[in-house]
This record gives structure tokens, C-alpha cells and sequence, in this order.
């Protein structure tokens, strides 16, 4: 294992230093309880957006946190749920009156936290908090974390679309609602070319052969559907994009935002030729694409393998997609 | 050799298919040439900024073709210099009447064709020339591919600042004299962890140790200054950034733009948990830092490793640097 840390009991923590280094003006970090919050929050009258998972998935929550996106994440150890401690810490903090939104993956031990730091934080200060768990990824129904369908891709759209609505002054259940559309028009699927390697475990994940790839592979290394012999690029593009489609809820949709994801080892001009395959599928499918995103955005460490994530979208969706964010890990229109 | 390719010999021209599908809005490419262009230009009475260098480091360049950076990059095939005729088609292709400006890395084959290029621009059309010569890699003096430092990082910086004073009207003169200024202030360091592998080549460019880091390495995978055991992030931090202050000149800085880079397969936590080593030594050796940008900007394919750039930086820059720019690579302000 060669990785860029010092004691691998201390990633998250140093990780986070860093982020702080790098982004002053956006972001004010409490680095006691690994709580990443935008610098210019919490907001009076706006609905505040919490996330959290694991570390690990960066830029996934850390990075979207800021104008126009989230208003804090909760970073847990790696591949590791945060704890209700955080989640009642950062949930009472962004609340400013107009309640609070939790975007929680579909992971066992997410939910159950989220879950259970909704209800502390109601009981304890009266802030209303509803959540939304994403469920987005159909490479499979039950896996090693979940009951039902992974949540992956799709959380970046909605952090990205309802961040916009609640910066525009949604309500709560306004909010809720669009997060429950956002979800359901949704769907993605991933594969890995390689595993990699939890620091404090030393070694990777699972094996995969010189010659194999793995389909529908999860964030954290969790089995796909099956193992395949390594494929072209076209090929590849196919097998993401079919089982997606096939699960597709396309109407009402005006067009539709792809998000063509990196895991995080494999480099942007591989991303490139993957999302040309992508794109071409999607036009002999007859589904327009109004935007698209192509790069790192929920990755698994140095894993090398890619996800695509397509949302059907309504002309609103794609209105707060357009609208200004100022995030470390998206930023336009400011 | 796992990539998401369908056949070596086509890499750069599919990737350059699905950066078009991507970036519809921004980017019109020629696909016979392997050309990117901004999408709004030429821009009459605009300096236009060419680059171009060998692929395989993306975003760097077509990821800067934009509104506020460059005008026009060419791309080579992989690790290769782009040739002759694509440089001259892109500089007339961009020329304003204002003259355009060559950004060229400092490696043999570009300094050449680029050299040769504008020669045959100005005997062709009349198009007025000038170029500057990126050379901030503080690792060796000659190496494989370079007579002198070899050029990297401080590119992407250059690229920005230039662009933005571009954009804003400065003569040919002034932006030359710009882009040599920000060259001779920034200087580079970086280190690999691994090798990467050419499509076409289909095994590593180079063999490292599984305890080894190669200090110093260039970004085709040229040797650096040696080989050492594999070291903390603390240490490899201090490896980087000491060479790095030893030969900048700070004379007139009032901060710096900092550079944290990965070179492609190292995810974002570990360059985030870099950064925050890098910070430190930086603050401890009384370099102020003005801008920062921690990410994947000039890459060696799947590469682990990281490089650090620091360009001691007037008002003016900084100016220039917060200026709008609208690339797939880096976007603000619009």
C-alpha cells in the first residue's frame, strides 16, 4: 500500500485539514466532530441540507458542501457511516428555522444513524428534519450494506438540484418532495477495473483478475452482478447503460442529466472516450441529454472503474441543476 | 493493461469525440486535426492563446479551451508532441488580428514544433507569433525529453492569468511579457508512487518498487532525481516543497498561488491530506498562500502521484487568476 497519509488511524482527520487549508472561503470545518459546513451559513428562513457518509467517496459530501448545495456534511471513518452524535451536531447547527433536510445514501448503517439523530434532534430542539434516502444504483436489489438498491450517482444530482430550490427558499416539504422526484427519476450503474485499499486494513478490498472487470460494483467494493472478462470501452459503455435504461421511469422527461463518474484511479481521458460511448447510446435510445457531468464525483479511494447516472429531468430539474453553485467540487455561476 | 479503450491507436481521437458530446456548450472541436476550440471565438481584436502538448494529461490542455483561458489547444497523440500543421491551422484559425500567443511545455519535440510553427503562420498569413516557454520542474536540469527544467504545473497557471488578461484586451507584448512573468516566478516539484501505462506501449512506462516513490518524476514518467524508500506524507510533503522554495525567487510576492496536483490516479482525500502538509510547511517558511487549487490538472494517465506549484503572485495576478474563466477544466465567475 503506497498512499499519500501519515497514520492511517489519522486520514479523515488530516484529510479534512487540508480541505480547510484549501478552501477558507467557503468552508468552515469543525474538526473535533468531522463536521464540514459552509462558510456563509447557517441561513435565517432557508431549509437546511445535511448529507454524510463515509470518507472515502470524495468529493462526495465534503466537496458539494457551500452556496447553492449543501449546508454541512458528516464525515464518518473510511467507508464508514458517520455517527448520530454528528448528525444531531450538524442538523442543529444549519437549522434556521425552516427545518432541515437529511440526504442519507441507502446503506444500512446510514439510515439507521440518520434515523436516529432525526429523532434526538427533534426531541431535543424541536427541529423539524425529514429525510430523503437515495436508492438509485440497480446493479442490485439486496448487496453486503443494503436492504433494496444502493444509493449512489443520483445523490450528487439532488444535493445539486434541491441545494438550488432550498437556496431559492423551498420549504421543507417542498424540498422533500423534489428530493423524493429527484431520486425516483434516477438510475445508475457502476463497474470496477481494480479495488483498492482501506488504509487501516492494508490491503485491497477484493481481488480481481488481470483480465477481469466486476459489474455493478459498489462504492465500497461490495460484489456487482458478476464478473466479466475485460471489454472494450463500447462494450462496457453498453453494460452500464442497458440495465439503466431498462430501469428507467422516462416519462414526463423533457431531457436528462448523465453524470459519467470516475471512482476515482481512473484518469479523465479514459472518462472522455467512456462518456462518448455513453452518449452514443443514449441517442440510439432516443433519450436527449440536457446536461452532463463527466469526472470524479463519488469515488471508492484509487479505485479505477467508472459509473454512469442517468436523472430524466423536467424543465425545472434542470433550471436549479443551471443555477449558481459555489462548492469545492462544483462551482459555476459564481 | 485495464483502461476503458476500445482500440490503442484510437484513444486520443474517441476521447476527443466524448469531450465534444460533453461540453457542447463551450467546445467545438475538429476532429480531423484533433483541435480544440472555444466555442465563442475567434474573437476579433482578442490575443488568441494556443497550447497543445501531448495527451494523456488531461484536462491540461483542450480542458482549458474556454472563455478567460485558452483559445485553441492541440493534441498530440499520447505523451507526443502535437505536429506542425495542427498548430498552424489552430493559430490562424485563432487569430484576431491581435496576434496570437504560443504557451509551450518545455520538452524538445513541442519547443520544436511550436518553433516551426509560427515560422510558417507568419510566412503563411502574416499571423504575428510570439511564444513563451513553460519551464518550473525544479527536479532536474536535463532530462529525457528536455534541454533545461522541464515544464509543467506553472502551465495551468500561466494558461488562467494569461487568458484572463487576454480576455480583457492586453496587447500580444503585454501578454507575452505576462506569461514570462509568471514562469520565471512559479517553480514545480513531483513524485510518483507508480508508474502509468501507454495504451500502445501496454505495459508500464516504468518499474517502481512496491516501497519506492520516484522524486521528482517528469510527467511522461522521465526519471526524476532518484528513488527513495516510500515515506510519510509529512516527509514526501517536505521532499517536494523544500526544492521547490529553494529556487523561487519570492522578491515582490505578496502570496501565492499554490498548486496541490494529482497526476491521475491518487484520489482526492490523499491530495487533500497532502495539501494540509504542504500548507504548513508553506505558513512555517513564511510563504503567504493567496489562491490554492488542490486536483487532477496535469496528469500522467493513471499515474499515483502528486506535484506541487508555487507561483509567488503580485495583486495583479491574483486579479487575473480570481478573473472569470468558463473551461471544462476550471470554471468560475460565469
Amino acid at each position: 500500500m503506497k498512499k499519500f497519509i501519515n497514520d492511517p488511524a489519522d486520514v479523515v482527520a488530516e484529510a479534512l485539514r487540508g480541505m480547510a487549508a484549501a478552501h477558507p472561503d467557503r468552508l468552515r470545518i469543525d474538526h473535533d466532530q468531522h463536521i464540514v459546513y459552509r462558510k456563509d451559513g447557517p441561513k435565517q428562513g432557508k431549509v437546511g441540507l445535511v448529507s454524510g457518509g463515509g470518507s472515502g467517496h470524495e468529493p462526495l459530501h465534503g466537496g458539494f458542501v457551500g452556496t447553492g448545495m449543501l449546508d454541512a456534511a458528516c464525515a464518518g471513518e473510511m467507508f464508514t457511516s458517520p455517527v448520530p452524535d454528528q448528525m444531531i451536531a450538524a442538523t442543529q447547527e444549519v437549522d434556521g428555522g425552516a427545518g432541515v433536510l437529511h440526504i442519507v445514501k441507502n446503506y444500512t448503517g446510514d439510515v439507521m444513524n440518520f434515523e436516529m439523530a432525526a429523532e434526538l434532534a427533534a426531541d431535543d430542539a424541536g427541529t423539524e428534519v425529514v429525510a430523503v434516502v437515495t436508492d438509485d444504483d440497480v446493479a442490485v436489489q439486496d448487496s453486503l450494506f443494503t436492504a433494496g438498491r444502493r444509493g449512489t450517482g443520483v445523490t450528487v444530482v439532488l444535493e445539486k438540484v434541491v441545494g438550488a430550490a432550498a437556496e431559492e427558499g423551498a420549504s421543507l416539504s417542498d424540498c422533500a418532495a423534489l428530493a423524493e422526484r429527484v431520486n425516483a427519476s434516477g438510475r445508475s450503474m457502476g463497474v470496477a477495473l481494480t479495488s483498492c485499499t482501506v488504509p487501516s486494513a492494508g490491503k485491497p478490498t477484493f481481488d480481481l483478475g488481470e483480465d477481469e472487470l466486476e459489474l455493478g460494483v459498489g462504492i465500497h467494493g461490495e460484489p456487482g452482478r458478476e464478473r466479466r472478462p475485460m471489454a472494450s470501452a463500447r462494450e462496457v459503455a453498453g453494460m452500464m447503460v442497458e440495465p439503466v435504461l431498462a430501469e428507467l421511469d422516462r416519462a414526463g422527461s423533457e431531457g436528462a442529466i448523465v453524470l459519467l463518474n470516475g471512482m476515482g484511479g481512473t484518469p479523465l481521458i479514459e472518462l472522455y472516450l467512456l462518456y462518448g460511448e455513453v452518449a452514443r447510446i443514449l441517442e440510439q435510445s432516443g433519450v436527449t441529454v440536457a446536461r452532463s457531468l463527466v469526472g470524479n464525483y463519488i469515488t471508492s479511494l484509487e479505485m479505477a472503474g467508472a459509473s454512469v447516472t442517468v436523472v430524466t429531468a423536467d424543465d425545472e430539474m434542470v433550471r436549479l441543476w443551471d443555477a449558481p453553485v459555489n462548492t469545492p467540487g462544483l462551482r459555476w455561476g459564481v
